[in-house]
């Protein structure tokens, strides 16, 4: 794991320290973290955490791409066989339709940390980057299956945009709502838009 | 204007705090609120405003409050012809393709209080109340094209929260990432689902 390719960019303590900041997060939110929480976590000092991160943000940034990067890898070891179920595949991992008490804590410590992205531009852009590479991601498979011959000649672009925005939209009303049916109603029907926009007419 | 019927339940001074209030969000964000930049704004001592608000977060739960039922208000004077350009009126002001500058303002502002409603209670019921009338609103006008045979029999609920979350998520896009053409992307993209999902098919 400690290897330098492009795809094990992170060093096994740099994964250590990401896993530690993971399981902080979950326990005290976005608002309850701090450098000491995660060396108590990592269970070394706030000195072995500034060795490989300057503050709590150059940390914070860091997790956002480490958790991306974990994203990606999953995706690409799980689909890959026919474009219609990976796109409900990558839409599940996203916007689970009944997310567990983790997937839960997750999403609302991701929008703590983007509502940072507001005034913040280290994460700002790194939002930036982690939606692009997820528009990429679908954006791929809507491709691969206008190739294939499965969907129909749609802006594969346009449409992965679209999906993008209503699985965010949902998984921002879940963090900060109490509408619980209102993500799964989304979800259904961005489903049935799938099958309508992407289906060929026969 | 300082009227209790249903309809202007707000009273003079209650309107021209929470226009107080708007002000000094746009110029000053979510994070550079205070009374008192409030109170200077308002032209009053920070007393006269917690003479009608018990705290910060009581004022920013009116103005949320307040900003909806502008916004209903618009809507409501502003729609009724036609179900089809009532859908796009309702969705270019949540969600404007070539936003102005206060506009931004508002949607980073908007993003601002809405990471509160992660772990604020007041903010999340008032966040739960502000998306429950926006997908009524929604289904409303979608309910009507169906009733009166413009759209085609679907489930107007479902629809309005799969728009809801379009808009919501590339909203959310908008103030927190630079990806500039995304959120026109969702929007041509929704549009062209309203057309399909919503048109007859002849």
């Amino acid at each position: 794991m400690a290897t330098n390719s492009p795809d094990e960019k992170w060093s096994t303590a740099e994964e250590e320290i990401m896993e530690a900041t993971y399981q902080t997060l979950l326990v005290n939110g976005y608002a309850g973290l701090s450098i000491s929480r995660i060396a108590d976590e990592f269970g070394k000092s706030k000195a072995a955490l500034y060795y490989h991160y300057d503050s709590k943000d150059d940390l914070l940034v860091a997790f956002l791409e480490f958790a991306v990067d974990r994203f990606e890898s999953m995706i690409s070891t799980e689909t890959g066989e026919n474009p219609t179920e990976d796109l409900e595949h990558v839409i599940e991992k996203l916007l689970p339709l009944q997310p567990d008490e983790e997937q839960r804590q997750l999403q609302e410590v991701l929008v703590g940390l983007r509502s940072q992205a507001v005034t913040n531009e280290a994460f700002r852009e790194q939002f930036t980057r982690i939606d692009e590479r997820l528009a990429t991601t679908l954006g791929k498979i809507i491709q691969r299956g206008i190739d294939e011959g499965m969907f129909r000649d749609v802006d594969s672009t346009r449409v992965a945009e679209h999906i993008l925005a209503t699985v965010n939209g949902a998984m921002y009303a879940r963090a900060t709502t109490d509408r619980h049916n209102a993500p799964a109603a989304a979800r259904v029907s961005l489903s049935s838009y799938i099958d309508s926009e992407l289906r060929p007419t026969t």
